[in-house]
């Protein structure tokens, strides 16, 4: 195993650093929940809106439900990209990103405890350099717990539905060492690419490692594994700070 | 006609006062242009990016093209709206609009001194509250400007494309007085509404009244357009002190 | 200000002269309105269809609802043009239209007379020279009356949900000079083309003025609002004396 | 076998009696071939628009090709339809039309002779009372012709593509008796519906018949051909009449 | 006329020879009913599904109703066709095969004996060898035929929907000689194409000739019909033998 | 941690034991690879489709291409799913499993030893009972392994571009017990659903793990690594036995 702290990435980082990371609460005024978190670069609007119904699905369960969207603006990575209304479909990776970050925060929540009422998850990046959906899962976290608060300061919920912290973030290997928190340069060219979300008491919510360029062992693994759980420690205590103001 | 000044409007203006408007630049930092522009509580991110290539209808024409798409962020409205890409298509309110603001940008720029380059405006509306339209056509201006110095920093223009300042504002008659720049409230229960696009040099680019619930004398649609170009001899001044910076 | 009657257009016009305009009614049988317009060249069929439902976000107001699409027929142009519903998606440009052609009808009808029924105008453009758009809603509000003294005489609807007439014409500045009903060959070559809207009370409904190649100063502006009265004002007795028949 | 004169229809017809036909050149003066059909009161605007290309499946073939598109506007129906374009799909229905409509006329032409051109036929049904897809067939052979004449005069063809007329008729059984030239009301309720595309020396380009509410033997088969055989000579005597004019 | 049996096709046929036809039955067991139909290398997947409410248009009606959709598989043929669902619509020959099958086997069908219940039937190309449509219609029967006997036994239905068995075959000329059960080597180059949809009392429910290069005499029409009746007389029997398992 | 063997499953089987795999290669002709896999009673059809180009992103790099489409017939589950062709958008699910499958089966190949061609891979499943990503994969290996055989018998390639097998399995925690390999019934009570994709080296090209119910401890995440790999073992066995044969 490499030791992650003996070596210098392009920015300056070792490689078991995270880029700084910013939470801004009440970045919009609509949403009942509204983030803006930054990844060094990588900068997502969180919001979390409340509608008074549940999906088809749900009817009759009792119970509430929390959907997410993911996309990016056209002008978020250096080369624009189509924007995905005019091409009138929406491409394989927004859809999977959107579906991860409706996963992870659906951990966070107990649908029981919501009502009649669906959260709804928007995640748009303004400027994307590598981390968007770990980002945006990060700061949704937040505007969730913001929207919760609201709904409940409005007297639209009694119980409790918030059960717990969930963050996110990327670890790869690049030439065949562990790093946390890819920015775009390194994402890009990272042999094995691993997004883990967890929740604060150190559970894994998801895990996604794919061996983009290259397939990885068993111990490989492991070392993501531990530099995921150092990232998101960070990120539960920026979490827990913005929510302190 | 009534006098402008005599009355005081919800949010405390009088009739041809403007909402606070700012400009910041570089906003972002991919595209060439990023302006984020606010007239009051309406918050528009406005890119400019260069496209090194043009469309077919253009090809032979030994000049450039400039285009332009206007989009709302799900949450940026009071009640969350379906992301236009999820629905598959385009509402025609979005297509109009993105079409406006094309038009009156090209009226700012000098297509044959562009080379075989296209600007594409992006208008993404972060928070909603009257007046997106003529906010975004004011902010993509200065984000146009921004473009263009940097294509000829980087040498890619010898010319110079950029003709003339253009900015736009809302004005309308609400219980029968002329208004300027009306927020969501007003602009929601105007008799009728019209936008202004204009020139610094004080011609028109661009001039949509329309009479949303009754119609309008041609006494009204003079005072209308007196109050607009109030309205916009303030907005040229923003965006030149914010060039200016 | 240049004098309109001392010069002559291509097709032998003086700048404020009409194309003649026709108006039949009872161009087919099927719907409740039916009308063939033609300002020249320029030939429109223009229906009105009655529903006896309102859409989803009138229900409960008690009002009825006008909604209108406009649609060009593929060979309609000089060049061929794609079928829209081929390519699975509606341009701007007929968003665009449908909806000022919805705006300008609305204005003609009480909703709150109408019952719960919505009154569907259909615009279907046989060939186009320019105005079809113009032409298109001064048809459709012969079609309109037609639908509603229809109604009546089926008992359908007890009140009286005409208001007034509305008529629109196309001017424009070619060459630097005020023409009023635009040709194709004047259109596509106009400085600035503008649409305007009114009642037969003098009242605007809409204007859309636009510097396509050029920008244009109050005092043209002025001209040109002169030029489309003169033109609508003839389209009213058109239309009176179509609906006398 | 019933005597087919032996009965009156809804209509004063007997069985094998034609709709009054009327085919009308030159209804709009832009496409090459512009042709207004009518059975009875089915009414269908034909037009043929000469495209200087080819599809690319016929490229390097040294063959033209000929296309078609029919379709309904929305008014055309006694209930007011759903316009394709704005449904984003075309329906079933209008495909299949549109696809008989192109291998009839394709019969009608021989390809080798109409060098690297499309032509593209475009049937609008103005008004539908039955029989929309033969009435289409019927008129749009006199659009071709007219088409290819016009494409002779201007010197783009030296060739003679025109190869034989072609007509199509509905027959049907009602009943139980055959009736030639169904209306709506008779085809909505026919135990079987059958189109016959013939030339005009007796031979088959398609036969499709279906048993709607019923099936049917080849007996009847035989008298359904008969009838058919009967109406497209009356429609072939049109198609000459017309084009002599 | 030629005799069919004098003269030996590409795969050593006769003229009036069908391929091996095989039905397999109970081919997966989700579906109430579900056949692997096999006529030589055509190979279709034939399922026939409850739904326990019927569409709009059927609503009050007392009946239930029988749909169908038809598709190819993209390696189903020799070269591998893009997948409709990826492309975001279907192609009209789809399109029009689903219409028919699902006329085809209404006539199998008595929808007054179905309750409120739906029977899709879905027929997907496995493998294309030509007579694809035919093939499934032909076994769409036994699938809906096992699926009745399902919800017969399930106490779903207790009146006998089931009138009687349906069959299709291909028949064409190929060099000017009738040929049955065209394989696609046959098909593609066939002067005439013919689908014929038989009941097994002999009666017709669906005849489609198509002169797809060139067409055909009344008397080539009637060989043709004729092979088609020797060719369904076998499928009947394959059917019966099939259900009889 | 639970002792796998210890238990029995609702389908008799024990934690870690696979159910029946049988792979069918050969299964269709026209496609260069064509196999038919079967976990239990999921069954797939996966086939291999060589097409003689590359996308335009591969364009020069002198490299070939893989891709693959996952798509699941109407009725492979016990409620028939719409076809997404019809509804003219495919599923996030379905595009998330498309990628997952094109991933998996390029760790498989070296795409600079493929000639500039596109593998197409198809995944279509015939019968859903669970795990229907997992045996796409496994399947899949199989025809790319028979196309690349094929394509080096036709002399399209000379190199080597397969690399080594890769198969996929389903591990998951039911009532907190380890299972492998989970069928429908298992699938969707899951607490932890996981996806291992591996090659015959012990290496993962992809884990994907998510807590669909619940949230699973590092020591759980081991647990389920152990029990995929002995899945794996197996696969690769059944691989290597269908493809001697």
């Amino acid at each position: 195993m490499t030791d992650s702290s003996s070596f210098v990435r392009a920015d300056g980082r070792h490689g078991l650093e995270m880029r700084p990371v910013r939470i801004t609460r009440g970045f919009t005024t609509n949403p009942a929940g509204s983030v803006l978190v930054e990844f060094g670069n990588t900068r997502v609007m969180c919001t979390a809106s409340v509608e008074e119904r549940i999906p088809r699905f749900k009817l009759g369960s009792g119970e509430g439900w929390l959907t997410a969207e993911y996309s990016m603006l056209p002008a978020a990575t250096h080369e624009r990209m189509p924007r995905e209304s005019m091409r009138g479909k929406v491409k394989g990776r927004t859809h999977e990103i959107s579906r991860l970050v409706g996963r992870s925060l659906r951990a966070a929540i107990d649908l029981s405890q919501l009502g009649e009422n669906t959260i709804a998850i928007d995640c748009d990046v303004l400027q994307a350099d590598g981390g968007t959906r770990t980002a945006a899962i990060t700061g949704a976290y937040v505007a969730l717990a913001d929207a919760v608060a609201e709904l409940k300061r409005r007297g639209v919920l009694t119980g409790q539905p918030l059960r717990q912290p969930v963050a996110a973030v990327s670890v790869g290997l690049i030439d065949g060492r562990v790093c946390l928190d890819l920015p775009y340069e390194e994402d890009s060219r990272a042999e094995v690419d691993m997004n883990v979300i967890m929740t604060d008491s150190g559970q894994f919510v998801e895990v996604q490692g794919t061996g983009e360029a290259g397939t990885f062992s068993r111990e490989q693994m492991n070392e993501l594994l531990d530099a995921a759980e150092i990232g998101c420690r960070q990120l539960f205590e920026a979490q827990a700070a913005a929510l302190a103001e």
